[in-house]
């Protein structure tokens, strides 16, 4: 009986190659496709033909797409994680939920061998090499890009050697399209000082006319936008379809691959970006002060993690359940304006607003302590500065040295 | 002899009570104005002017812009400090200064009493009170409007009482202006959900034409602009004059006070922030991926105890040699274009880039390391994680779980 | 009619104070001691009686005993806080929990009043202050002691004056005693460099031969001593009574206070160090790398926050889910070994154990990976440091310098 | 001309069988020993007359003790590190500065290729790949025992057949000597739950007898040993002989091994222990709070970077920088009492004190601040989490629930 290969497939140049040499090698192989936000129905079936076209014994298409939400991308909103303050982590969340999804998939089929189509060159590799050998630890992965070491060239001989029609021009701009987002990387991206030209963004900028957005957060998942009762997907997908022809969520990262080399990608993210911000003016309305400090520091190290594959460390289920705890007084109403290429929060309602007047204004006279208790306060706040500096001197030589 | 009262003066109608008041009290009063780059030579003779006619025994103004940048400015830019990742720290940066510089003034003077005119309502009072009492611990603080707690028809009717001149009206807009951005306080900033007018803002938008800036730093420290060779100070004061009228750096704040209350401010930054996120692109091609993560949790802190009124703490001293040695490669040109309202960071050149393509470029083939390197690596990256799953069980679990 | 006053009630000077000056002032007093594990039947006899000898309207016993485990001591375990790796907070940990369960109570009565004996000169009157006002924001606090700054001797004169009778004596060291150990200090104490002498301690050393302890934990609490079942609060008293006289667990202890001086205080606390380290050696077993390192930062800041009366901050319940989270796998048995004045952690049997030879063992070539597998991950874990050494050269530099 | 073959020698068997294979190879082999104060001179000799014996080109010794206290030692000390509250990392720490001397000593020698004796089973291999492909990134690394994965029998018989003389005997305990520590494995390392025999440990306890001991520390270094003034290299060594013969700061350590297995190893460590808790206690005196939480925070990742080979990371540079900023005013005398198997600190004396009675005592009224200021700062202290239980409702719905 022939082993059985289940490969992730997206349809490409690499992981037709995969199909086709893995046949060669006598695997029966079934071609898995992971709908995570980003493939249009239409894209879609043009894959499962193209897989059948190529000779598998089945090919599926899961949509995880409900699931990426609930497992990783509503922990980065709870999280307000842009990675060094930039990039929302469109195509390293979306990888990991690929890669369990396949394995889960693999484990049902009890494949034999596991198969991902990345070179040798990139995060993606590390990605699936990790979450394939945990979920699966007794199926062997194999990698045969990677492992061969081939060329585009050498890829496209093999393929019409053999007879398979498809697409081989090599587009101008790598395009990667998720629900968090859109990655582009170009020749302008390969250096560190390329502008990406406009026409490269797969979403053109097509309003002008500034518009104003609501959003209801619950608990700090969307659930309602411009009034309209939605869940969190949904939300996500309508927030994209207003705000993208903006040209909102526009940016160009560098940042620290898995592998140590630094990686420089553009990307298009209206809605992550759009609610990260106002999901995080929401919470600067009703978190205190030290839930906002940690937070910022586990989010950003949850973010990295995720980013180097590690969603199936167990200290990552510790910090979704922080995160979700922080968010259980996170709801309310969050206003936006939007204009081309960028927009504003305007404000926040909601019934927890620590901003609340019942207390007193801000730098009006307060109903619950003086000025006195301010004194009290001061002194014993500074208390320890104050008899370092008396006892140490060092507080005055501080100040006046040059 | 009369007791000698120095008094930080702004010339506003807060500390012309004071003034009053003291010398009624039987004080010799020394008003000080400190400047931190937020006053214009007139505003200065102005004040100057206005303290005289008070009957004060002598003024001062003493310009300590300079020792700002080097005693605070350039450690939140080392640190890139954008509290809750939107506010530059305008005002609190320059407070601390003021304080610091009318103690040591005081002390010269052999002052008997340090004065200043913060009400009971607000932060300044806690940073005022906390640097006068660390930097003098033995001078007694006056704060007349805290402890009389007048509104301010009483404090204008005891001026008025007393034949002094000087504009009474109330502005619309609070505005607090210096080197590091203008807040500017009104009725929107009072409540969660109100909109700041275009005409609150005193920087208007007069650029409408897109244009470069480029920023030569070394060391951290903004040295040209432009390919002009400036200080630091002039560079923040060159980029505030082009950067400025395009609208950029406005945003709204809301943020935790000292006092635990959440206080609501609108600024406009634009020098600040293109400063902050031009360092940062540029230390995200020179610095590792651990001098990222630790600058990140070092400077949150460091610009929350600074907006805390603890610029004293030694512990400051120690963070900022820290954030001094991440400087030591942060070195080249980045390049910026403005527009009205934004801005983007078009790319860096530097000596010290990591993205060099010395050792391959990310996404293609490399010279220092293989395929078959990488697999290893995520073999023995995801072994705990692996184990943990092997031997709990859990990890599936987690997958399969709704 | 008589407005209601809820005393926080220890019996000691201070508190009886309390109960005349309330009664002289009008106030119907109800008094309240909180059982958290630090006295006998007799003591809590002996309390009641005091106070209706002094004619309180009613006295209560709370015993909160089970509360103060579920509500903080298991996460001080769980987080194996140790403050500045010397001090299980013994005192601060008791003091949060009896203050909100006077405000509980008071809330049942429909207090008009709160009071607290505290002086103005320690930690407490803080923590009292800051959850009765959290708990009870309507509810006026009273704190005589602080108010009228008494001396001892004022309180004894005025107290004799009144017919009351009780040991005036002042003991020479003042014992705290609770379920999370017992604080001791005295004229030693006050000093930098004084040594506790033996006879201060109030358990005494009265074991010599040593002894194997064993402590079954289920979810990181303790189940079972040596092999008996029984609940956490039961398991922390008979490690006490097992551990105590072997004279393990003392220290002392110097500390930032919550009001900014230095503190110093013996403790003997068996239990709590006992099973702060049989826990911790538990998780280095079962826990992974990320945990470990994520646990200890909140963990000790969880700490402190506790130590300063900050329980109420929700911030502290997103760090308990954290940590409860962690502890999932936290089951098994740990063997101790007891010796007078000190004990061992001699291993480990658990199920999750992550150094199951299933996977080979360390130092011994194993089975899931392979010495290329390492090579390859050396040069990919130390990619970028490399990188960054050739291009900037100061590695070199620095590893030549003096 | 014969290619030059740098080889780190330690001469056991590893390194023994490298000599001569790398020979048979046609290599000239220069063999390397660093001290870094675990050998004897006697042992230094030994290994020299063995390498000459197995007929190196030549053979030298480095001694790099003075450089590992330099450029490891001190920030371990400054950071009080013990590995998971543990271990004071005294492998792990001379790795790192054995490699860097190898590879330097290499560069002047123009060595063709780099050659260590790790296994592929251990945590050494990646330190010496990591810190040779940094220092040397254009010299090739050979690993003859990793690549071949000789057992040990294979390894002796070639040896005896190539008619070399030495013991290969295999201890029962294998033992790693240095100036940080002693690190001791053996058949009960190898599982969870095995003890240590008295007779495992190098240094038997020869002293009964209570012994005062006094460290002096200028700026966290050690400069005096019982009032006789000393390096600090000769303080560790000092300290070691004088505690050592107690069986002081002997335990198990469970840790993370880099390649992601848990390592069990027990160790001797009498100095590193005494003298980091001693350091500590000074710095509990000498450090304002929040230096000693950041201090902690920082050290704790230092040291598990340090362990895990990244000694070379340019962000490790940034942290000591930090460290030694803390260290300006850590000077004063430590007090210790050791006994057997345990010590105490006893005390300190200092100038630069913070537990000064110059500005009052804890739990005594003070000269700078009333009960009344502390009411004040309750109040404010306390303030958001007042506001947040008022508005939320949830802080008494957190206290009664079960």
């Amino acid at each position: 009986m022939m082993k059985k290969a289940v490969l992730a497939f997206s349809g490409g140049l690499d992981t037709t190659y995969c199909v086709l040499y893995l046949r060669e090698q006598g695997y029966a192989v079934h071609t898995v496709t992971v709908q995570t936000g980003g493939f249009s129905a239409g894209e879609l079936e043009g894959i499962a033909a193209h897989a059948q076209r190529l000779g598998v014994v089945s090919h599926v298409t899961l949509d995880e797409t409900q699931r990426y939400w609930r497992k990783v991308l509503r922990f980065l909103l709870y999280g307000n994680v842009l990675k060094n303050a930039t990039y929302p982590l469109s195509v390293s969340a979306e990888r990991a939920v690929q890669a369990a999804a396949v394995a889960s998939y693999a484990r049902s089929l009890n494949a034999d061998v596991l198969v991902h189509g990345s070179t040798g060159a990139g995060n993606d590799q590390v990605r699936f090499d990790m979450i394939f050998q945990t979920l699966l630890p007794d199926v062997p992965i194999l990698t045969p890009i990677r492992d061969q070491r081939l060329s585009r060239q050498q890829e496209i001989d093999y393929l019409v050697a053999r007879g398979v029609e498809m697409n081989f021009e090599k587009a101008a701009y790598s395009i990667n399209k998720g629900l968090w987002g859109t990655s582009v990387g170009g020749r302008e991206t390969l250096t560190s000082n390329g502008r990406m030209p406009e026409s490269a963004y797969p979403t053109q900028v097509s309003k002008q006319t500034p518009e104003a957005l609501s959003i209801d957060f619950e608990k700090g998942e969307p659930v309602a936008v411009n009034g309209d009762k939605m869940n969190a997907v949904s939300a996500v997908q309508a927030i994209q379809a207003i705000a993208g022809p903006f040209g909102i969520g526009r940016d160009v990262h560098v940042g620290d691959t898995i592998i140590g080399i630094k990686g420089r990608v553009a990307f298009e993210a209206a809605a992550p970006v759009v609610l990260i911000k106002a999901h995080h003016a929401l919470e600067k309305h009703t978190l205190t002060k030290h839930q906002l400090f940690w937070k910022a520091q586990l989010a950003e190290w949850y973010g990295t993690w995720l980013h180097e594959g590690q969603l199936l460390d167990p200290v990552m289920r510790d910090i979704e359940q922080f995160l979700t705890s922080t968010q259980r007084n996170v709801s309310g109403t969050v206003h936006v304006q939007l204009h081309p290429y960028r927009f504003s929060v305007e404000g926040v309602e909601s019934a927890n607003d620590l901003m609340s007047d019942r207390f007193g204004q801000y730098g009006e006279m307060n109903l619950g302590w003086t000025g006195d208790d301010v004194r009290g306060f001061a002194k014993v706040f500074g208390n320890q500065t104050r008899m370092h500096g008396a006892i140490t001197g060092e507080v005055a030589r501080y100040w006046e040295a040059e």
